[in-house]
């Protein structure tokens, strides 16, 4: 990790842990502009957020596609020069959000609570970076352990 | 198609009609829940609303997910008994949350004015079936040509 990827991935990670303090999945995401630049003077977060299910009553707002709408509407060149980065690998929607918008990088804090479509991603040509966080794995592993219901609705597994 | 599938895409292209009529565009979408049933009496519309990009300036609200969301918190067995329907071929972001939700069927109006992820949803079992609608592609067509930026900007692609 750069020191961009430091900036993206912790402020994701504070959006985890504001929606694990609030009751809710903590899973964040913030969406990064840097271009191809790797100096964290140039880098801008044109959205951050977390899973909204239970705070909302959401289907829709995981952590990335909430971090998409915070960005709000922006063109494609936009995207094209972003990382996405999230606290826990991302699921069928958020990466198909991912391959919509060609952002060409996701940093994922960790994909050993769950593991999403990391492969889909690489697939396309998305480079996938996984960095084995320790505060997003113990947050995922609480809120499993203490609403697994919250948690199968979540990923759209039978409980 | 048999009743509730008409039912279910004339619910989706009604919503896209409204949608042109507002300036925005014109793609509408359905969640009916069915379970085996093909009785129109026992469909439920879970769910049902249109694009809203412009509207609402949002990046994530594309016709079959602002229906997913306007359907709100559901338990994966709901899913797994409904049809979405969409005018148009969703993109991989709406395939995605199809998948995710693992919806195992999925009605198209059409797909000649765009083509999404038909073949991933196909890979993955889920039955799509495209009836190449009149009303979806003159909605589509029209506002192609007549906001084209708006059009690009909502399928990730530069103007």
């Amino acid at each position: 990790m750069d020191d961009i990827d430091k900036l993206g991935l912790s402020t994701a990670i504070a959006k985890a842990r504001k929606s694990y303090q609030e009751g809710g999945i903590p899973i964040g995401a913030a969406l990064v502009y840097h271009g191809s630049s790797t100096d964290p003077k140039d880098a801008v977060v044109l959205g951050c957020a977390h899973n909204s299910r239970i705070q909302k009553s959401s289907a829709t707002l995981h952590g990335e596609i909430a971090a998409l709408e915070d960005a709000g509407r922006l063109k494609a060149q936009v995207y094209r020069g972003s990382t996405m980065y999230t606290t826990l690998s991302p699921c069928l929607m958020c990466t198909g959000a991912i391959l919509l918008y060609k952002i060409p990088r996701v940093v994922i804090g960790e994909n050993e609570s769950w593991v999403g479509g990391e492969e889909l991603l690489k697939s396309q040509g998305v480079e996938v970076i996984v960095v084995d966080n320790a505060e997003c794995k113990t947050l995922m592993k609480k809120f499993i352990v203490e609403k697994p219901e919250e948690w199968n609705e979540d990923i759209g597994e039978i409980q």
